[in-house]
């Protein structure tokens, strides 16, 4: 079933996404699957939580950086690849264009987490930043890459990174077996797209919610009115999830293969990221907390149910934390 | 060899530990062991973290305690178990006995970490405060065990609970294969007693460290004089390292079997744990992380080795937080 009016994409495909974990195999992680009995109890449900905070760089989407990557030209490969993330993405090209020996530029704001922009560095990124109040990340990155002939790999709207993402889903399902619910945190929505994807094809039951922080709901919004909305810099702890917009693949992937979205307020969502830590003894980013807190915290009756929780990237910022304290109440 | 003028103890002996394992299995976690490229690169050498901040309770210390209470008479554990304890051998004899179904009674410091006495009640465990400036922590517990007909179960001093500390090494060396080094913290010294006495066993050239807070550095010093030392109420934020004193099973088991000791001062302690909780994405206390403090800063040649390192436990309080990063320069 699609949506009627709304018609997803050609690709990618789940044929796109076995291809992508084949092309990933032994270069990324094939990240563990955490559980809590506490967590299990508190909710009444069977919650697995699939650690891509563990992933190579930290998040999943190493995932898709290198399934794009490793599918350039011999020629692209050589001049090199461009990309504008707030962090992570950027993060991942930068290790996956290591790993394969491919120049890359990172256009990243000038606020992005210090963490993420010494790592990105670290693995050899060259970064370029830009004020996020004024500059346009999309426009200066092509026009750089125009400039220098580079390939611009963008951090979600793109079909090789998108199937890259819907690996993590396909390895979860492998592992746990079949799903009643899948908790998936939604920026640009590349993981929720390739998670969507990954579930039609494998657990057709499963109900994929797509979860964003509440300053940044532009998805959610698209989600319901079924037109395009954007936000512009919201003021969130999710950093990862400050996207302006849903991409011109994912938007239609989300409306015909996710069940619903939600939002999570930040104080909610540093609560939850706590909780994880203290429970799962995992550091997790306030991003990568968003499906949990939905799981914890959602409208989703799951008491009885086999819950899917995709943990998205674990790249604190630890100079950030007296701030997260002063926030959150429970510590 | 031993130690001249100093005989270890009878037991545990190997046989103990290899018996303590078979007792554990199906109840305690197998946990993992984790790597870094990024820790392996700083080192140049392989460094294998055995993650007991994974296992039941957060700590390694359950291993000792199931190990100690399952052989408990039918008589003695429908009286009870009672012991002493800063945290993590409460929270562990608290779960054990839960899950023996053995009442159980915890005397514990009054300022021990808030989220360890949550956990313990939360267990099961029957708290009883006391002042640590003024009581002394095993004459209260041994007054209140003979007036109810309970059995005390020491935090170390107990060839059970060694017996079952020592079967993380045992893990280990079956999991990655021989070491040249293994660190351990050191408290009352029970994992760091079984840990070497498994290595003696599995793995006699590799050397094993025993950490201390350079605050409570008594085993340090009873293992450079051979005459047993104490501390009082040492002020470190490794608190699950305060004991007062090496145990009478424990002094000798180190002097006979351990390779070297050393101290951490608090501030490279944190700095290390924060670096553990960025790199590994995994939380691990302060007590936790003097194993690879000591493989980071220690004077010991790690280049080129295979260093195994126990980390000891994942229960934080977070409300500590601040404290800690105003102490720590890094964040």
């Amino acid at each position: 079933m699609t949506s009627p009016g709304i018609t997803p994409p050609a690709r990618p495909t789940f044929a796109d996404i076995e291809d992508a974990a084949r092309q990933i195999t032994g270069v990324a992680h094939r990240t563990p699957v955490a559980t809590s009995r506490t967590l299990n109890t508190r909710t009444r449900a069977q919650l697995f939580f699939k650690c891509e905070n563990l992933q190579r760089a930290g998040a999943f989407k190493f995932r898709g950086a290198y399934n794009a990557l490793s599918r350039f030209s011999a020629d692209a490969g050589k001049c090199g690849v461009l990309t504008f993330s707030s962090g992570n993405h950027a993060q991942a090209i930068a290790l996956a264009g290591q790993v394969l020996d491919i120049p890359r530029v990172i256009v990243m704001p000038s606020d992005a987490p210090a963490v993420k922009r010494r790592a990105t560095e670290a693995y050899g990124g060259e970064v370029i930043l830009y004020d996020r109040s004024t500059g346009d990340r999309e426009a200066i990155g092509r026009r750089i890459a125009e400039e220098r002939g580079l390939t611009v790999v963008p951090p979600y709207d793109h079909v090789d990174v998108i199937a890259g993402q819907g690996t993590a889903a396909r390895e979860l399902l492998e592992d746990v077996g079949s799903l009643d619910f899948l908790f998936v945190p939604c920026g640009g929505g590349g993981l929720l797209s390739g998670s969507a994807i990954t579930c039609r094809a494998l657990a057709p039951g499963c109900k994929v919610i797509g979860v964003e922080p509440a300053a940044g709901d532009d998805a959610t919004r698209s989600f319901r009115t079924r037109e395009l909305q954007t936000v512009h810099n919201p003021q969130t702890v999710a950093d990862g999830a400050r996207t302006p917009s849903l991409g011109t693949l994912t938007f239609p992937l989300v409306l015909n293969y996710v069940s619903d979205m939600m939002t999570i307020d930040d104080r909610t969502l540093l609560e939850t990221m706590f909780l994880l830590w203290e429970r799962l003894k995992m550091v997790v980013e306030p991003t990568g907390a968003l499906g949990a807190a939905a799981a914890l915290h959602g409208p989703q009756q799951i008491a009885g149910a086999r819950v899917g929780i995709i943990l998205t990237g674990g790249n604190v910022d630890f100079s950030d934390l007296p701030r997260w304290i002063g926030t959150n109440s429970t510590p």
